[in-house]
């Protein structure tokens, strides 16, 4: 009870210690190199581009953007409501079906992030009867997804087909779900999808995969989980996103039309948010149909992130050996990885910069992405200002 | 341990039957009058919108579309990446600093929907240490957000400040977080906010308030939580929508610098996530342009919202007493409020039909956005299909 001034419960009367707390939090992260800035970008690019997710260099692809606002003039600035009340236009249909019949699956449907879409898919087909089993490398979104069905997770060691198999051998409820990224965002290193795909069928468990960095990379751009050979199979469920090869916004579900029927039932982030805004999703179907109608686009992408990770490597660098169109460089510490980045930029080049949390393994890195549309000259500028501007702890002697 | 076809953990050859079980709770749902389908709505609108959240019918205003399509050409069709990477244009600060201006908070962080935005708020402004005390008539995102905390969670009766006080007065823990929409999104009704406001006060709480409902419908626009003269406190934290008023996407939090920085560098739902496309925010600060030039705009939607429940009330339905612009209306059940509001739409009227999960009580209801830009023929039209196609059951006699 609140009886006096000795009291940690009581208030005061003005209100400006209930977030003092905020302030120690602050200073230890301050003190492990773990402050966070927003730098707000100009309109026009200053610096070469290798941090964003744009791999295929659309985002300002003229077709593109002239889709989103054409998008924008002909069907509104927003989807004004729920996808199940107003939310849904004929727009977003079409989208749905493209991209369900570009990656092979009977059904799409459209959320208005990929978070969104991570969160309602592992609630929605999970629940007390399931087990979760999921890569320790996953996504932030597949971790809050797993958090937010509120039933048993069990995390395995990263790409461990045996430990997957063994979770599911020895599981005690009936149902599960296997749960992994296909390319994991920091190394861009590939899920070994057929064989989980293998155990889950032995098993009789769904596999869900989050395709995020492999819609519009991996084969002719459906994605890794086509390349695996398993568009359409009824026990997959992908989720991607619309945000990273397409250039836009938003997230997307492929599965079997009575997997996408119970999310439109039941998906809450679905369900209780504003469908995405009708310029992203011309934006993001515009996109869609440059991939379809340029097979070599995806393949660019991947040859890029190849070259730079050989040059990196080959200045003593340590490079991760990329699969998709990310590339990572280890950094001694946070506070290096920063400095690093900074210096990078200073000289012209964006290169992202991930620290803990972002990073599984607590190790920080430079990652880079492998736009296809990056020139051989751009590619050396990259390469000589990532390699001149290294902290002396991260070259190999 | 899966040893043979006995085994309910076996799998098959084909994995046809992996997720058979949603066969059976589709089937629930459908007997019990809870099946949804998606109904894409063409380019030009063939029915009088009741049903949106375009509160002041600014998602179609030519200012607002041409801000959206001119941003997606200027800055591109999407964020490319994470705010913290390179998904903060100038155009996202620019929006930050005009709505923090409006509404009277010293800061403001936009979040990729205002779905994210209470889940990020609720996850990074409480852990272990704290207790949540939310409204039992809350939106399922500001609940989402509570569950991915974490932490413990008390669920108090609708709009009862002295339920509140009670759990703040007897709690365990040393820190406590009020969590409350202002306007509650299916009856329109206020959170007595002042009263909430007080009760943190006394005992160091912070106050969380959801004005997605109230931001461009309460008092000038500036929502419900500046009505009420909490307008930058230091322990008040105010999430809100661009997606409804503003006709836009995306989500925003207003709060003091201490609060917002700690969201940047913590947030799961906004360092995990792509920033907002540009087109959205361009859309969103050209929708707070038009709010602020005419601050009677929002009383424009409020009065049509008294009118349409006065009228409403008249002819013998149950209509809510609003105070914002949602009117609702009860149905007698799941079924006949499908069946109402698919008659009023075959009529030429289009109204939310909302049922559980979306009705905390339960009940099933027609939901009536009142529009600002609704004319009083509009208006009639409304009020004599809604009447005409009500179910006996649903009039008074």
């Amino acid at each position: 009870m609140s009886t006096g001034a000795e009291d940690p419960l009581a208030g005061s009367s003005t209100g400006t210690a209930t977030f003092d707390w905020l302030d120690t939090r602050s200073a230890a992260r301050a003190k492990a190199g773990l402050s966070r800035t927003l730098r707000p970008r100009p309109e026009s690019a200053t610096v070469l581009d290798l941090a964003s997710n744009d791999y295929l260099g659309l985002t300002r692809d003229p077709r593109v953007t002239r889709a989103a606002a054409d998008a924008a003039l002909r069907w509104g600035a927003g989807a004004t409501g729920s996808r199940l009340v107003t939310g849904t236009t004929e727009l977003h249909a079409e989208l749905e079906a493209e991209l369900a019949e570009f990656c092979g699956f009977p059904a799409a449907l459209v959320f208005s992030t990929g978070y969104a879409a991570n969160l309602g898919v592992l609630a929605a087909l999970s629940g007390p009867g399931t087990v979760l089993i999921t890569d320790e490398y996953n996504h932030a979104s597949l971790i809050d997804g797993a958090r937010l069905s509120r039933t048993e997770t069990v995390v395995v060691p990263h790409r461990d087909v045996s430990a997957f198999r063994d979770v599911l051998a020895n599981r005690t409820r009936k149902r599960a779900l296997v749960v992994t990224d296909s390319v994991f965002s920091v190394d861009g290193d590939l899920a070994p999808l057929s064989a989980l795909a293998a155990a889950c069928r032995d098993h009789g468990a769904g596999l869900v995969v989050d395709d995020a960095h492999g819609l519009g990379v991996i084969g002719n751009g459906a994605g890794a989980v086509t390349a695996a050979g398993l568009a359409g199979a009824p026990d997959v469920v992908v989720t991607t996103t619309l945000s990273k090869s397409l250039g836009a916004q938003g997230g997307a579900v492929l599965a079997s039309p009575r997997v996408i029927a119970h999310l439109v039932d039941t998906a809450r982030s679905f369900i209780f948010d504003t469908g995405l805004a009708p310029s992203t999703v011309g934006a993001a179907l515009a996109a869609l149909r440059i991939i379809r109608a340029d097979p070599a686009l995806p393949g660019r992408s991947r040859a890029v992130a190849r070259e730079l990770a050989e040059r990196l490597a080959a200045a003593g660098l340590s490079s991760s050996t990329p699969s998709a169109a990310v590339v990572s460089v280890r950094a001694p510490s946070p506070t290096s990885a920063v400095e690093w980045s900074q210096q990078c930029r200073a000289e012209g080049v964006a290169v992202g910069c991930f620290r803990p949390p972002s990073v599984p393994d607590r190790v920080s890195r430079l990652r880079l992405t492998a736009r296809a549309d990056l020139t051989p000259a751009e590619i050396t500028t990259a390469v000589d200002v990532i390699t001149r501007t290294a902290p002396p702890a991260a070259v190999a002697h």
